[in-house]
């Protein structure tokens, strides 16, 4: 019988895999769950370049970096297993450096920049020497779900440009290393298209973090800030790819950022069922084992049944990634699927675990705060939604003309 | 046309309500929003008493309590609305007077106490001057969902009893100013029955808070305890109501508690459909009002419906109360749609909203974890479905033998 | 304690809905059940008449007709619970003449019609005398869930109007004594308003019944067909209420006519959970009686939930209905969750009973053939959501800008 | 890059694919919509021969079949995209010969049957001249989704086995040329064990078809039966494997048999997905085109997510099940997410295409009602999620005991 449909994984990514679950467990979880998973409150940067030196004596250390910079050049279907082993703690994406927004920056310049930016940025970000953050989403009325309405000008000036505009959920922002700022070149806000790439030392001139906005999530270090740029000069060689291709390079990074967040909230998700299962597998109640009664085994097997279908949906996504396609459709399916699941799982552990779920002397609750903006980042549900519906529609009025 | 069905509240009651929102939009939603929900951080029991006198100046305090005490002698019919306008600031049941558990021991000591025992313990309760804390929950595998596993016992001694036991989640007990004790008087943990209630004042001997359990709603003054009662005395003069119908009376308790909780947290789930309201109906995006896509209208029409069932819900779940039924079924009806609903009212609210929906920047999150346990307290939702199943099997087998 | 909240029935409905349960147990079922539920083949309207016939020996006859036209002139109040009786069998509707059109246009017609119609039309149909169907919708581009559209065309001539244009869905016209008209009397289709009704009995020339559309649910007499009306002469006199008032007229019909609907397809949705309560007490199955099971228990419970709050908010609109209200709101929301309820209801019944869920031998799975449409019919839930969403939004404005 | 991971089908495979879809569209959806998907009312058997011959005359007969038998020996995973291909019609299986329960037989037959067997059995079944029945599931109390319960006895008696019993739900036993019967060897109802299975031909005495339990499905030919076997004596010869391990073997029928269920109605809910699609890119409403409405794109959206994740799920059973694993977990969490997501498709099918979704007009009410039992069939969702779940804790209390 022959066959080409393959799932196995490579014994060395497997081993990876087994090496990364036993650094979360041995040297993440425990920070993490002693700050109650606030990486701010844990230390931030300090923490990061602790837990970094750590990673680096595992052998577990960005290992999706290209391998010219140190790293392990996993493809996107070897990531997988790795990053959901890493986002067991939310703290693991920080101890392994492939956490948002610098994993998507570093596999965005490792497609586009050229030989300068690769030394300059890509070099020292790879390596965890920086941090950086890719500024793009704008507050009202500016571009936000809504690509077409970026505003942020980058208007030409003597040897480079200048730019100007105001920027919102900036990830990272604060102490970042460098920015990469999407910024209009051409047209309007609301023209498609026109959109530029630049890079920015972090302590350029007019570059501003005005505040964070505090969300529910509290692992990512430099948080989610809102920035003023004012006059910001960046150098013709500090432009990134051509000028007004800005959204197309987007592109290189949108689907494997959006797949990489999937993996590491998986991790999360998978985290919580443990949890829960742990809970229900001793307590008793009711005559029995809590895991024995009916609506507890529905909740666990909704758990198992959520998170089998987020992992088939990504494992096809990374797949046709791995193949040079935009997976644009499988990539919203993915992350779609995955953030509302994951939501449900943890979710649905809390409920398992009674008054304890929503306490902290669990860390449902917190994972719950930690997962529930996923909805939201990297494209609300509603605009994937709307993205995969406009493909779908346009795809039977395909067939019907043919 | 003769009509009996009458939906339509007594001016009395349509004016309260008007009067109780003004009092929370004025005195209470400032500093609920100034200290972010946190109740404690707010102030604690300084803050309860300084809103509590507002209340009293603005005549809208403890509109429960019996008129002798000084309330209003609302049925649980007119309640309803008066709680939910109360329920839009997480602090206004505090504010008010009318959160648990006080709440509910008012209402079962009018039911319950006698003379000495309303006089010492109810008018104090019931005018603000004491706080009062319900002590029936214990950890595994003690009394929980299942009541029946009741482990704190009452040993008879000369004059009264003494109780010793653990009790958790005992909300409001730091700084109760009594407590009323669930224990066992006969049998043996697994059996039915057999419990009494004791009124203990909080200073007692033996009365010792152990800890409090983080949760995530932050509203409560006094936390939600682990507590350990080690040889209280309890004279026979504070057993309340007769020895071994501790379950029978906490009956009394049950259906109305559950009841005031819906209205209560159905005050913050209309808050968050109007903070998303506002939000979507000024935002643009994608060429439009927010307000004016189909998703978010099925958002929108989605939380619409939710609040109207439940509240239409609560309305029957009241009559029959007010009727002087149990109103078992039509209270857990109520009590677990509401709170399934209430979570999907915050969730939708959040998802509207976008990023801001999970940040500091709106009250929602706090609110979704503010409601978020209600789907656990008072009874999760799968034990509640089980006893709505239970009686359900139970009419059709009465019929079938019929 | 002082009440205004009353949900109690009169003496006289509750006796009402006993015989009308009787009635059905032992007149109706018998037939529906021969039959398998279709109406056609038991008969049409000699069924019908037969039934009409023993419903006004036993008294329950259209008792929601004028109490000139010798009903009982029910409120829409007291009408829930005695068509949820009826509906109980799916053919209950119309051995009542309770059934969908008829009802509603008695309704109307009491409303509008002046003597002469009332003698006329009205009469007749509250006797049983003849059906009587609605030609609203009409075939793609026309009207259908977006009334604006209304294509079929009435011209002046002498002494009264020519009416041509194609309806589709028009349910009871074959066979119907008398149709009511919808048609544009000014404005182009698109233009809001500008629809008149009209009366014409059933043999005027250039009425047309094109076809039958076969449904899933088979209770209907006279079928939902496609009509052509052709130079169809309507005299003045028979035109119903003020000319280019058509759209107004129906708002009189819509909402009673939804409740309605509820009401009857409650009965359905209540058949199903006793059918699937007697086969989960009786079974046995994994070491017990099915009813034991918690996943079973969840469905019974979730299918009381649903019964319980479709009923809840099916008792709010009727109250405003009969308060004078046009009560689009409360009725959208009734309509909208009670036709999903219903769904889910017969649904989850159907997965109590297994294999015979599915099969002939028990009625469920012709009963979820019966009430699929009604998420559909009535506007589909789309239409209503998007309608709800808009009035809360522009309650939403209206705050914001007070 | 190293990749391992691969999710593309050889090219004989996306060939045979397209040549199925071209064969389906041309000689098996015309006459399934003649006879709106009645198979017995297009000939049953005849129709079935007639199908059968034109499938082979275009290469695509009976594809899974070993290549010994005439067949082309596919995996599971090669099986997925041919199977759901054929599927698009509910008449597509029994033309290709890939139908339950005979799809089966032959997967298992090829497992278990010895030579003679295989001659007498496999071969004619492989080739389509005749059809087969697997009889395991008993009426109440027998073994129904509770397989210990079995009660059909087989006693020994010289030169084999005498089998009494009764069996219920056993699709294609009307005309079936051989039985597959389970019964027990050992042990009584309610032990764990002691079946074993036995061929018998269609005509031995004592077989009997008592009666047809009509469900709502019609594309199996030969219907689900209820059945006696009195007296059936069948000669140890036609002993299918070993005494006693009747179960063990049925585990080899059953992950496959339920996968291949999936891969057929996925096909149904790709077409119910297309119809609608269709329906919506074409048609006009309030302003615009249906599939330009929000609420709509979320329905398109969900549908193309629920296929998705199926697809990905039976993706990853059959590669499980390809490697030698028997694939319980996966198979099952495949089966029953696939039933309810495929119920799910088509009722939002339904939904976009308002009135003429539920009529006979489009194929879709009835590809609703061909789907339904699908969630029942093959273990109903609560029995697998009841497994699901059970295999979670058991894996969860083993990694405590670590």
């Amino acid at each position: 019988m022959l066959m080409t449909i393959d799932l196995s994984y490579r014994p060395e990514v497997v081993e990876l895999v087994a090496r990364t679950e036993l650094f979360i467990n041995e040297h993440v979880l425990p920070v993490e769950n002693e700050f109650r998973g606030d990486v701010t409150a844990a230390g931030g940067d300090d923490l990061r370049r602790e837990l970094n030196a750590k990673a680096k004596a595992a052998g577990v250390f960005a290992p999706h970096a290209p391998v010219e910079f140190g790293g392990l050049g996993l493809s996107m279907s070897d990531r997988a297993p790795v990053f959901e082993a890493a986002g067991r703690s939310t703290f693991g994406p920080v101890a392994l450096h492939i956490g948002a927004p610098d994993e998507g920056n570093v596999h965005m310049l490792a497609h586009i920049a050229d030989d300068r930016q690769r030394h300059e940025y890509l070099a020292p970000l790879a390596a965890g020497a920086v941090r950086s953050a890719f500024a793009m989403t704008e507050p009202s009325p500016g571009a936000g779900a809504d690509p077409n309405a970026l505003s942020t000008m980058a208007t030409r000036v003597d040897g480079g440009w200048k730019i100007n505009g105001r920027k919102r959920f900036i990830t990272g922002a604060d102490g970042a290393g460098f920015f990469i700022i999407m910024a209009r070149t051409s047209g309007e806000p609301g023209d498609r298209g026109g959109a530029t790439m630049f890079l920015a030392p972090g302590d350029t001139d007019g570059i501003r973090v005005d505040r964070h906005i505090h969300t529910t999530d509290k692992s990512m270090i430099g948080g989610h800030c809102e920035m003023t740029f004012t006059d910001v000069f960046v150098p013709d060689a500090d432009v990134l790819g051509e000028v007004n291709e800005g959204y197309r390079y987007a592109q290189v990074r949108l689907g494997p950022a959006r797949m990489t967040h999937v993996m590491r909230w998986m991790g999360s998700a998978v985290r919580a069922q443990k949890v829960a299962l742990d809970y229900v597998e001793r307590r008793q109640g009711f005559g029995g084992r809590l895991a024995d009664l009916g609506m507890i085994q529905q909740l666990v097997a909704d758990n198992e049944i959520d998170l089998a279908a987020a992992r088939a949906l990504l494992v096809r996504a990374c797949w046709e990634l791995d193949q040079g396609s935009h997976a644009s459709d499988s990539t919203s399916i993915a992350k779609t699927f995955g953030a509302e699941a994951f939501s449900r799982v943890v979710d649905r552990s809390i409920q398992m675990c009674g008054g304890l779920g929503v306490s902290e002397d669990l860390p449902l609750a917190r994972l719950a705060d930690e997962l529930r903006p996923f909805r939201i980042y990297d494209g609300p549900s509603e605009v994937h939604r709307w993205a995969i519906a406009k493909r779908a529609v346009g795809r039977a009025r395909k067939e019907r003309q043919a």
